[in-house]
C-alpha cells in the first residue's frame, strides 16, 4: 500500500446514477475517495413519480449512501453543499467555508428543470427532481381533493380538481397517467361532496407529440393510452403564463390549482463553478474521455455533461448514459493512477429505453424492436425491480406494487400537519 | 330508512384509536357521521418511535382514513381544524369559519406532551406525537451524525453525539434504546471521522425508575436492558433548564445538541372548547357512560377524557382504553337512537401492557403474569403486527422488520434538502 500522505484524492460530486457508478468502479484502488452530495442518499429517480403519486414511500426508492458504500473502505461520504471549484488550486469549496482538495474530480450533479427564463413560474408549477419535490407534489395533489371536498364552492371545486402537467416527456406522461388513475380509480369512491372521477387531467406539450425521443408509432400509442385513462392532450401550443390560479396555453386560459412542470431541463451550475465552456442547456462540454478540455483531471458525467455521441449529437440525459459514463471514468482514473494507457473514447451502449403510462400500459424501444401495452409494462416493471439498488428496497417495492396493482389502492396517501419544524429536513440548530 | 332531513348527525373529532373505534362501531346505523381530524390518516402510534429512528416509513404505520372507511357509506371524512364548540347550539366550529352541526358529539382528540409550564423548552426538545414529529426527530438524529462527521471540532462532535431523552415512560425507553442501537449497530461502521459507537445516550427521569406504570421487577429489567445497550440512566433528578446547547439535570449541566421530550402529557384543549370541568392534566371529566356531565349528547374518550376506573382512580392513557371507550360510546349512541335502554357503565378490560426496549428486549405485564426479554419481545412483535390496521401495512412492516432484525440495518435513513416548499405539508395556496 502506498504512503497515505501520497495517496491520491478523488472527489465525486453527486450521488446519483453517475456518481455512484464512478465510486463503485473505483472499489479496489488505493486512493482516498470522497462522495459529496446535498442529500445523504442515492435516489432511484425513475420511480420518483410513484412517490409523488402516493404509491411508494421515500424509503422504497432511496437508500443512504453510507449504507450502500459501507463495504468500500476507500470512500468517505460527505453531506454538504458545493459552492464553487478552484481548478488551479484543485479545491472544491463547500458551504460553511471548508475546502476539499482533489487530484481527480468527477462532476455528476445532474440537471434541474428549466423554466426558459420564466423563473417566477417556479413558485406556481413545482418540478419533480428530489424526494422533497415528490412529497411536496403528493401533498399538493391529495390536499386538492381534501379542499375540494370541504369548500362547497363549485367554481373552486372545478379549479382544485384541474391538474395540468406541462411537458410530455417520460416524466410528464408518467405523472399525467398516474394522476388520472389516482382520481379515477384509487380515490373514486372515497369522497362524499365531490366525485374524483370528474377531475380534469391535462397534458400540455409545445411539440406535436408525446415522448418525442421515441419512434412516432410509440408516441401515438402513448397518446391513445393517455386518452383512454381520461387525460386531455394539448399538443402544439406553448405555455405563455402561469400564475397562482392557472395558466395560459396558446390563447386558452385554464383555471387550475395544480400545475406541474416537466418541461425542459438545464444542467446544474457546474460550468459556472469551473468557468469553462457550456452547451446551450448549461451542461459542461467534455471530450471523448469525459474530461473537461484543458483539465484532464476534471470529469463531467451524466446530465451535467454534454458529451458527443460520436456522430456530432449530444448524448441524451438518461440514467444508463450516466451509469456507463461513471463506470468509464472510473476506468480512466484507474489507468492513470496505474500509469497504464487510457481506455478508448467513451461509447454509449443503448440497451433500449422505456416509458410508463399507467397500470399495464407502457412503451419500450429496443432499436429495431418496440413493445407497447402490457408486455412493455411487464418488461418495465421487471427491469426496474431488478435495477433497484438493494434487496430490501426491491422486496418492499414488490409488496407495494403487487398490492397496489390488485387493489388500485395507494399506500402512501398521507398528509401531515406542519409543526414549527419542517419534516425530514436537517435542522439548522446546533451548528 | 328514515327521512334524510331527520337523520341524526354524529360528529367524531379525532381519527386515533378512540375516534376510529367509535366510527367503526356505528357501522350499520342510519345516521350521518362525520369524522374530523387535522390530518387525513389514522396513525398506529405505538410504532411511531420506529419512524423517528428510521426503521419504518410513515406509510408503514399510517393509513388514509378515507381508505379505512371506504366501505362505510354513512361516514364522511373531513380534514379540518376544530377551533371551538358551541354546546348550546350544537355546533363544532372549524377553522375557516365553517360550522358543523351535531346531535351527538364524540371528542377523541388525544393528548399532547406537557412541558410543565416551561413552554420555551418546546423549541429545543421536540416531542413525538405525529408523523411530522417523527420525521423531524429522524432528521435531527441522522443529521447530528452527518454534522459531526463533517465539523472537525472535538467539542462540537461531543455535543452533537450526545442524545438526551427526558422521561422514562414507554416512549422514552423505546427511543433511548433504539437510538443506542442505531449508534452502536446500524451506523457503527458508516463514518470515517467519528465513531458512532462513542455516542452518549442519556435517559433522564425525575422519578426513581423507568416504566413506573409497570411492576417494579419489570422496571429493574428495563433499566438493566437499557444499560446493556449503552444507555446512561439518570433517575431521581428533575430537568431544570433546557436551551439550544444542552440541559441542566439536577445540578449537572449536560452539553447536548439533541434533547427529546417524552415526559408528562396533558389533554388537548377540548375542556376549554366546552367550558366544562377538567382534570389536573386538562382532560374532560366524564361520567360512567363516557358523557360529559349535564351534556349527555357529548362524549369524551381516550387520552382527552378523565374517566373513573370504578375505584376512584382515572383510567390510564393507553390505546386499548381509547379503543374500548370508542366501541362503548358507539353502543350508547346506538341504544339512544333506537330508544333502547343504555348499556351499563364503561368498564375497562385490561388484557395486559407491554413496552419494548430494543432488539429482542421487552417487558410485558399481564396482571399476575409477567414476561421479559426475548419472549416478551416476540409477544410484543406478534401483537403489534396483528394490530396494524390493514393487510398492506402488516406485510410491508413485516418485510422491513425482518430485514432490519437480521441486518441491523435501517431502511428509512433519508435526509432531504428543503426546497422553498415544505414536504408533506398541505400547501396553503389555492385557498
Amino acid at each position: 500500500m502506498a504512503d497515505p500522505a501520497k495517496r491520491k484524492r478523488i472527489v465525486v460530486i453527486g450521488s446519483g446514477f453517475g456518481g455512484m457508478a464512478a465510486v463503485k468502479g473505483l472499489k479496489r484502488i488505493d486512493a482516498e475517495i470522497t462522495l459529496v452530495d446535498r442529500t445523504n442518499h442515492h435516489l432511484f429517480q425513475p420511480l420518483l413519480y410513484q412517490v409523488a403519486t402516493a404509491a411508494l414511500s421515500p424509503a422504497d426508492i432511496a437508500t443512504a449512501s453510507r449504507a450502500l458504500l459501507r463495504h468500500q473502505p476507500n470512500v468517505g461520504v460527505l453531506m454538504a453543499e458545493v459552492t464553487g471549484i478552484d481548478k488551479e488550486r484543485r479545491l472544491v469549496h463547500l458551504a460553511g467555508g471548508r475546502d476539499l482538495p482533489y487530484d481527480f474530480l468527477v462532476l455528476a450533479v445532474g440537471a434541474a428543470y428549466s423554466f426558459f427564463g420564466h423563473g417566477s413560474w417556479r413558485r406556481y408549477a413545482p418540478t419533480l427532481k428530489t424526494l422533497t419535490d415528490a412529497l411536496s407534489i403528493r401533498a399538493r395533489l391529495l390536499s386538492a381533493f381534501e379542499k375540494a371536498e370541504e369548500c362547497g364552492d363549485p367554481q373552486l371545486i372545478k379549479k382544485l380538481m384541474t391538474f395540468v402537467v406541462v411537458g410530455a416527456g417520460p416524466t410528464g406522461v408518467e405523472l399525467a397517467g398516474t394522476i388520472a388513475e389516482l382520481a379515477r380509480s384509487t380515490l373514486a369512491r372515497d369522497f362524499k361532496a365531490i366525485d374524483p372521477r370528474s377531475a380534469r387531467v391535462i397534458l400540455c406539450e409545445a411539440g406535436d407529440r408525446a415522448l418525442a425521443a421515441f419512434p412516432r408509432r410509440l408516441s401515438e400509442y402513448a397518446a391513445k393510452a393517455l386518452q383512454s385513462l381520461g387525460v386531455e392532450l394539448r399538443f402544439g401550443e406553448a405555455v405563455k403564463e402561469i400564475d397562482g390560479h392557472g395558466l395560459m396555453v396558446g390563447e386558452t386560459r385554464i383555471e387550475a390549482a395544480n400545475v406541474l412542470w416537466c418541461a425542459g431541463t438545464e444542467a446544474r451550475p457546474a460550468a459556472n463553478w469551473l468557468g469553462v465552456a457550456a452547451a446551450r442547456n448549461g451542461a459542461v462540454i467534455v471530450g471523448p474521455d469525459c474530461a473537461v478540455r484543458d483539465w484532464p483531471n476534471i470529469f463531467a458525467i451524466g446530465d451535467v455533461a454534454s458529451c458527443d455521441d460520436g456522430s456530432g449529437k449530444a448524448l441524451p440525459g438518461l440514467a444508463p448514459v450516466a451509469k456507463q459514463q461513471g463506470k468509464y471514468v472510473a476506468k480512466v482514473i484507474k489507468a492513470r493512477l496505474a500509469g497504464m494507457p487510457a481506455p478508448g473514447p467513451f461509447r454509449y451502449r443503448n440497451y433500449g429505453t422505456m416509458a410508463i403510462i399507467g397500470r399495464s400500459r407502457a412503451v419500450a424501444d429496443f432499436g429495431g424492436f418496440t413493445l407497447t401495452g402490457f408486455p412493455a409494462w411487464l418488461t418495465w416493471s421487471l427491469v426496474h425491480l431488478m435495477l433497484l439498488v438493494d434487496f430490501r428496497s426491491r422486496l418492499t417495492v414488490y409488496v407495494n406494487w403487487s398490492w397496489a396493482w390488485f387493489t388500485y389502492g395507494r399506500g402512501a396517501r398521507l398528509l401531515m400537519r406542519g409543526t414549527e419544524e419542517e419534516a425530514s429536513r436537517p435542522p439548522d440548530a446546533a451548528r
